[in-house]
């Protein structure tokens, strides 16, 4: 039997895992990336980390088929090389080759940590057994990963397609990272939940106006994505308002994408996704209501990503 | 050589190609569809149509490799059924079955028609020689057709994908015909740009200030996409800022295309594209301008498309 080794290279960790054919994760580890250090560094370390999984596991690099690493920014694939993780401080970076230097394997496979995880979710995760899927993260930023016909869709010209979350709900709208305004992460990320909470707060506060808001955020010791749905819990009305225009936010930006792929499954992942039910439910009940062949009667299915942080590890070990 | 026949059922007319193996239109014809009437005759009409083509080309049924019909609405390419064609009358319709009797072909394939139109534009079209293309076409409604590997990506779970004109550009915004608010098609349709001037034209008529919209209209009998054009050319203030929201609605939707698909080339089709330079090139710039990665040095081309009505024939031709 042959074995893969899947990286998951991350602006805070660096998490590795040794998978078998069927894509169980047979070892894994991780070690901080330092971000910010000399790349051939953070490479070095990925390389040794991989080397004891090996040896540790009694196997040799004969017994590995490729190793695969999934690396925020874009990534060119055909050349090895990442661009443009700029948190990682990577930038026109030939990984692979670097890692081949330090570990030599008979072949290095890169792709993008987005599309990477959606490829996990769509073999062995929450959207298993079906052939077009679409991933969307909702964390710092709002990642998105697209599956079609069990392969990663990246984009036609290049691999620099599939960021759904630089796709604008809002002409005009709320600030983006990327430059644009009213885009779907400019609203949907933890971060765009926790600045449009802390906006409303601060209106709150100059108005003099009671919220259990910040009875939520003084309980966490901050203000987070967290803070709208523990008030709402409560009982509090801003938090339904912040929870209810989140949630018509992300079920229009869901909607358009059920409405270009109609995907057999939507996985929604990331911190946001601890909220459960109250964040699921809603949510399905507006895609259904919104989405524009509403009398279909097999529908796009929206469920929470299975693997967490294992979800690029597994779709790197698959590229 | 075999032939194949390329069917374009639209509202108003039935256009028909006989093709050969090179997507070569060798003869073609129309006929009234007269929306409203039995499907059954519909289809009557289209199979002696074909019929004709055969016949005054001197081939026989034996000479035809296929029928391909583009047809509105939601298609069920595995069945041969037409769903919710609703300006033609037709639900749950078994037009490939029907087209069978009255003209015994070996085979009938079905394909929406926006998507056929994608498919001939990309064979031999705007987009001839790519693999991945994406055709938007600005007319009544805003229809799209995705091409991905030189086929058309209609969605996973079903053939009812990519609506890009159903995709949502501005949360709560103008009302669309399919229910949802702020479509990119409620902005960018010649439909919604005939509107919207008129709402500008209203509002300045009550407030009784002068614009050359009004002369525009005047000349061409009617308010149309074109007024505002036109009135932009003169140099009319408001004929500008309609213009002006107008690319910039488009461009935020194209810009989405392209952050997605990153396809070779945007076609973009339809009445409007009558307005060239005046279209394009502000178009081209926003597009460029908004896009995720403005350091590429290769980027998707936004042409016109250049088969005009022969785009459907020919894509139903290619199937």
């Amino acid at each position: 039997m042959k074995y893969t080794i899947g990286v998951d290279l991350g602006g805070t960790n660096i998490a590795i895992g040794l998978c078998d054919e069927a894509l169980n994760i047979v070892d894994k580890g991780s070690t901080p990336t330092l971000s910010g250090r000399d790349g051939r560094l953070i490479v070095r370390d990925m390389a040794e980390l991989a080397k004891t999984l090996i040896e540790r596991n009694s196997l040799t690099l004969d017994d590995i088929k490729f190793v695969g690493i999934a690396s925020p920014g874009s990534v060119d694939v055909k050349s090895g090389k990442v661009n443009r993780a700029f948190n990682l401080g990577l930038n026109d970076f030939p990984i692979a080759d670097i890692f081949k230097e330090f570990l030599p394997v008979s072949e290095v496979r890169l792709e993008n940590d987005a599309n990477a995880a959606a490829l996990g979710e769509a073999l062995a995760g929450a959207a298993r057994g079906t052939d077009c899927s679409v991933a969307i993260t909702l964390g710092t930023g709002v990642g998105g990963g697209i599956i079609i016909n069990k392969k990663i869709f990246s984009g036609g010209l290049n691999a620099f397609g599939a960021e759904i979350g630089h796709s604008v709900i809002n002409v005009g709208g709320r600030q983006c990272t990327c430059g644009r305004r009213g885009c779907f992460e400019a609203y949907c990320s933890a971060t765009a939940l926790t600045d449009i909470t802390r906006e409303l707060m601060t209106e709150l506060e100059i108005k003099k106006v009671p919220s259990l808001l910040f009875d939520a955020a003084k309980a966490e010791g901050k203000i987070s994505a967290r803070t709208a749905f523990t008030a709402m819990k409560s009982g509090d009305i801003y938090g339904k308002r912040l929870v209810d225009e989140y949630i018509m936010n992300l079920g229009e930006a869901l909607s358009n994408i059920v409405n270009i792929f109609q995907p057999e499954v939507i996985c929604i992942g990331g911190g946001v996704c601890n909220e459960g039910k109250y964040l699921v439910d809603p949510l399905v009940e507006y895609v259904n209501r919104e989405q524009y062949t509403r009398d279909n009667e097999v529908r796009t299915k929206i469920v929470v990503a299975k693997l967490g942080n294992d979800a690029g590890i597994i779709g790197a070990a698959a590229l």
